[in-house]
C-alpha cells in the first residue's frame, strides 16, 4: 500500500467536488474572498478521513462527500478568521484572505464559509434523523474548536498554563474535527455506535498527535536540524507543550533565554535558536515527540474494533506517517 | 388590542429561553464574549415574529422557541461581527464586543453565536424532514446576510449605486432574516406550503419597510425633528436609499454639502445638519418614509391568505407601528 497515492487519489476527490461548491454565492467580491483559501490548496486531511472512516465502516463513499467538504469548508473559515487574529500575512504560500482583500471582507469570508458548511451538509444522502445527529454534531465541533481557540488567546498572556490545560486546548482546537470527521463518516455510513465510537476514538487520537507534532516541528526546524523556518510558536508566545513543560522545569538563566524570544515578533535567529537548545536541553522537545508517538498508537489500537481491511491500513499508516512528517 | 403588551409578553417568554442557553459553554471568557449583546437587550424582533408566525399558521408556540431564539443568536452574531467591520464603540447603550473584550474574542464570540443557533435549533419538536428543510433555508439565510453585508462593505466606496441595488443589498442583509424567522414558524406549526409562502412574504416586505424606516430615522433625526441623534449613516457613507436616491438628482451646489460630511466621522452638527436639509429638499427623505409605508402595506397584504386571529391583528399592528417608530 503506497500512502501517498491512497491519500492522492482521494484529496483529487476532494477537489473534485470542491469546484462548483462556491457557485450558489451571488456576490462576486465575497466569492473571490471565500474561495481565496479553499483554492489555495492545503492536506484536505479532514474530508479524507471522513472518506476513510465511512469505507472502513462499509459505507458508500460518494455519500460521505457533502459532509466531508462542509469539514474542509469549516477548518478553512477557522483559517481565515485566525490569521485575522494573529495578524498572519502569509498561508499556503499565498496571501492570507484579510491580507489580499481587507480584514472586513476577510471576517465576512470566513462567516460565509461556515454558514455555507451547514447547507452544504444537508446534501448528505442519509436518513433525516442521521442528518439531525450530524447537524448537532458539528454545531458541538464547531463550538470547541472556538473554545480551544479562546483558550489559545487567553494563553498568550499567561506563564502558568498547565499541561491539562493545554490538552483541553488542542483536543478542542485541532482534534474534535477530526474526531467529527472519523464520527460523522461512520454515521452516514450507517454503521453500528460501537463502530461509531471506534472511529471518533481514532480521529480524536490522531488529531492530538497531529498538533503535537505540528508543535515539535516548529521547534525542530529552528535548531536547523530541518529544512523549515518556521518559529512562529514562540515567536507569537504560543503555549505549546514544549512551552508548558519547559516552563515547570527551566531555571532563571534558561529562564532569560526563553524569554528573550517568547512573544518577540523581530527575535534574531540567533536567539530563536539558543532558545530552541534549551527545550532540547529541558528535554521537552524530546516530551512533545514522544507524546505524539504516544497517541498515534492509541489511535492505531482504536482501530482494532474492526478487522483487517484496505481503509483500516491507510489510517493505521497516516497515524504513522503523520509523525514522522517533515512538514 | 395593545401591541406594546402584545410585543412585551413574548419578547419576555424569549428573555427566559435566553437565561439559560449558554450553560453548554465552558470557556469562561468566551462565554462572557458571546452572552455581553445577547443580554445588553434589544426588541427580539425575529424571535417574535418567528412566535406570531406559528401561532397564526395554527401551530403551538412553545414549539418554535429554539429556532426562533436560534435567529436572535445570528442576529446578534452579525451585530457583534459589524460592530468590528464599522469601528462601532457602542452598542444598545453598552461599549461593543470588541471593544469590552478584544478584536481577536470578538471574531470568536460572533463565531460562537453563529455555530451555537445551529446547535439550539436541533432542539425543535418538528420533524426531522422539516428539521433539514430549516438548517437549509437558515444557512442560506445567513449566507444572504454576509452577501448584503458584502454590499453593505463595498457600497462604501462608491457613488453609482442604484436603487435596484440598494435594494439587493437590504432584502439581504436585514430582510431575508424576517422572511426566515416567519417562514420557519410556518414550517414548525406543519402549515400549508402556501401559508409559508405567504408569512414568507409578510417577513420580507416587515424586512425592507424596517431597513427603509431605519435609513428614514438616521436622516430625520439631523434635522431635530426628533430626539436622536444617530447621523451615523451619513458619517460612515453607508449607502441609504435616501443617499442613493439624493446622488441622482443633487446639483453640483448640492453634492458639495453632502461629500463635506458623507464618510466623515469627524462632521460637524452644524454641517450635519446642512446635509439633512438637502436630503430633505430634493425629496430623498420623503422617498424612503413612502417606500416604507408600501412595504408596509404589502406585508399586510401578505396576510390577507390568512382569516381574522389575534396573531394576525398584532403582526398587522407591528408593520404599521414600525413605520411610525421614533428609534
Amino acid at each position: 500500500m503506497n500512502l501517498r497515492l491512497e491519500l492522492e487519489s482521494r484529496k483529487n476527490e476532494v477537489e473534485e467536488y470542491l469546484k462548483n461548491i462556491f457557485d450558489p454565492i451571488v456576490q462576486a467580491n465575497l466569492r473571490s474572498a471565500m474561495e481565496h483559501l479553499p483554492n489555495a490548496g492545503g492536506k484536505r486531511l479532514r474530508p479524507i478521513c471522513a472518506m476513510l472512516a465511512c469505507e472502513l465502516a462499509g459505507g458508500r463513499v460518494e455519500e460521505v462527500m457533502p459532509f466531508g467538504v462542509a469539514l474542509e469548508l469549516i477548518h478553512n473559515f477557522t483559517l481565515v478568521h485566525d490569521d485575522i487574529m494573529d495578524e498572519d500575512d502569509l498561508r499556503r504560500g499565498t496571501p492570507t484572505v484579510h491580507n489580499e482583500f481587507s480584514i472586513p471582507t476577510a471576517i465576512n469570508a470566513g462567516n460565509g464559509l461556515h454558514s455555507h458548511a451547514f447547507d452544504i451538509v444537508t446534501r448528505s444522502n442519509c436518513s433525516d434523523a442521521t442528518f439531525r445527529r450530524l447537524v448537532r454534531e458539528m454545531a458541538v465541533t464547531v463550538r470547541a474548536i472556538g473554545e480551544g481557540q479562546q483558550d489559545d488567546i487567553d494563553f498568550e498572556i499567561r506563564d502558568d498554563v498547565t499541561v491539562e490545560e493545554y490538552f483541553r486546548m488542542i483536543e478542542n482546537k485541532t482534534a474534535k474535527i477530526f474526531e467529527m470527521a472519523c464520527r460523522g463518516g461512520a454515521l452516514i455510513s450507517g454503521a453500528s455506535e460501537e463502530a461509531v465510537l471506534a472511529l471518533g476514538d481514532f480521529g480524536m487520537n490522531f488529531g492530538i498527535s497531529f498538533q503535537l507534532s505540528d508543535d515539535h516541528l516548529d521547534v525542530v526546524s529552528l535548531s536547523h536540524e530541518m529544512g523549515k523556518t518556521s518559529k512562529s510558536d514562540l515567536k507569537k508566545n504560543k503555549k505549546t507543550l514544549i512551552i508548558v513543560t519547559a516552563f515547570e522545569k527551566a531555571g532563571p538563566a534558561e529562564r532569560k533565554i526563553l524569554d528573550r524570544v517568547l512573544g518577540n515578533q523581530s527575535a534574531s535567529e540567533k536567539d530563536l535558536d539558543k532558545a530552541a537548545e534549551v527545550l532540547v536541553k529541558l528535554g521537552s522537545v524530546d516530551r512533545a515527540r514522544r507524546e505524539a508517538e504516544r497517541y498515534a498508537e492509541r489511535a492505531k489500537r482504536s482501530l482494532d474494533f474492526f478487522s483487517p481491511s484496505p481503509a483500516k491500513a491507510v489510517l493505521k499508516a497516516l497515524a504513522d506517517y503523520n509523525i514522522t512528517r517533515k512538514y
